[in-house]
């Protein structure tokens, strides 16, 4: 079966630098499977690039190999690294982008990227993704195994992120906006498991001191209602039902919101 | 031969969600070839959905999968289906996504998407994308066969969509503008064969009580100046030489155009 | 292995213009590798289009085949053209759109596509692109030799670009800005090759008056400085750390920069 590798950065869809990133990969597997996982992510925004990675990466096929890269460090000394998590493989810079993953996987092995034999023969310092990591991607895709790469890493020597989660009340949660995303629906870091154990009748949304009804899906009710439920990314969002939540709400990233459980005990 | 399996959505172009269902694709199929065909189709516009996939499903090679969500009903009783059409194959919600085609070409079979063993194991209400349709795409490009899928449809139980056709009278086509293209161009929703009858020296075209030459290419006339042509959808086009029709013209979509016929019999 | 055929246009990333090509290319070659370098070339600017070339198509193996479309002159009489250079095949109009690569890499082999057996059946006058030079790639890519696609030419008989080089004095280097990229970095028409015999610290650069330091890498001044650095694609360009420099400097293409050399014999 032909290998995977997914690419995500801060380059822009459409970006001569993706493409030249695939152009390492290729160079050295060209029989991988390419695939975009998003390179809209804001400029040098880590956390985003994180939360990216957590809600896709998973999606693909255990072997997938997945390369990231919003690295505003690229040149310095801070490390590149590859890991395996979940029967995945990935690389980037050790900055915090892998932090939304580490939150939901128990991490395998990780190395730090040493062995120079596997990236390109000149490594621009402004351009680490196409001259370290593509090509290091590809020798992954066929078959060399992680630890050639470099020596072997304790997962505490990590750069993390601070990570936002919710924070739990007996009779509430709050939690805050993350990110709208294409549809204008607000996503926010209180996830499904979060509300596991109240059922869906018993919860008030509230934003902005105005509560918002919960569905399962947006076209329970409506045309241009207000409504709170699990989106896509198995997370609380807050969406117009065939409308713009952002546009509607005008709302910032960062802005809270609290789920009421009335019927929980105190 | 790898299979192909094509994308196309209200999802914007570099979405990840887009990325998720590529994965749910190759989780099933990993030879797979996958090729975005649109992602800008604006939001739950199910009308210019339909135009893209009639525009350019049919330019793949005979044995390709097309899977199109634009999918306002996600997750409420509308239904999946999956059906043949010029030899291709076609996933979908059933809300006129495939109108544009089935007014160009005979329907074979047509099935309700109901075999959950071919689904995602948890489908999420909100991205029947991801969790339905994807896989559904990747194990027919694995061989499944539509009848596995689920209980045969016929046609005329399928959502319609009212779709714009032009009016013709003796001397003349009343048409309209449906969109403009990446260049601007402005797209009618006259077609080259409603034309076909009348030379193209018997042509006169009108756009807000202005006539507008008739050419076979761009580079036809000189820089700057406004044209009328045949365009790459086959349709009648209205743009600029080198530059941008709707920018000049500031024409909206559903603005009217008249092909006059002077030399037509009355 | 599976040929690989890259896509440039002017098309905008997401069209379904690049779509329609790539399924014209998978109707002959099924088995290729397809990749877009860029399609958010400025529409009908070719010497946009020659700087995206030049600056990513050699990134790709040897063998690779590239195809071109910014094409103002599609359907006239401008010929179409596929070449050999540095161990790669080009395909596109005659337009100056490889004049980058030309000033890099001595040409081989070069064709006018006369051989319409190697087109599409039916040809759009407005869409070369889809119609003629996509078929042709596909079947580069399943092995038919560049000869076979139609007359040799002599490279002096291409049409060729004025293009942008720095202009060279004892003590100075002037060049300008080409563009920006979608960080905001400043790239300009001094090359890496241009500096070669100065040492870094033997530089100073100035832009609008203004001296801006010279480094290796972003990070390696604080948040928010202006520098000036050999980027990505091996040309000078003008950044700020973590930050737009085209935003903050406001400068548009075109505009001057100088490369002092004090130490640098008069």
């Amino acid at each position: 079966m032909p290998p995977i590798v997914t690419l995500t950065s801060d380059f822009t869809a459409g970006s001569p630098y993706v493409a030249q990133m695939k152009a390492r990969v290729l160079a050295v597997s060209p029989r991988t499977t390419l695939v975009d996982i998003c390179h809209d992510v804001p400029p040098q925004d880590i956390r985003q690039g994180a939360l990216v990675l957590e809600s896709s990466a998973l999606h693909f096929p255990p072997g997938t190999i997945h390369v990231a890269v919003v690295d505003p460090g690229v040149g310095t000394t801070r490390r590149l690294v590859a890991c395996e998590l979940a029967g995945h493989r990935f690389i980037g810079p050790d900055n915090g982008l892998f932090e939304g993953l580490l939150r939901r996987a128990t991490p395998g092995k990780i190395v730090e990227l040493a062995e120079r034999k596997f990236w390109n023969t000149v490594v621009s310092p402004t351009f680490h993704g196409r001259d370290v990591m593509a090509p290091v991607a590809g020798h992954l895709a066929e078959g060399v195994p992680l630890e050639a790469l470099g020596p072997a890493l304790a997962w505490n020597t990590l750069v993390r992120l601070t990570w936002p989660e919710p924070r739990r009340l007996p009779e509430l949660l709050e939690g805050k906006f993350l990110y709208a995303d294409s549809f204008g629906n607000l996503v926010s870091n209180v996830r499904a498991e979060d509300l596991a154990t109240v059922p869906d009748a018993g919860r008030v949304i509230e934003v902005a001191g105005r509560a918002i009804p919960f569905v399962q899906t947006y076209g329970e009710a409506p045309r241009g209602t207000l409504v709170a439920l699990i989106g896509s990314h198995g997370r609380l969002e807050v969406a117009v039902v065939e409308g713009n939540a952002e546009q509607q709400l005008n709302l910032a990233p960062g802005t809270s919101l609290v789920v009421r459980f009335p019927g929980a005990p105190a």
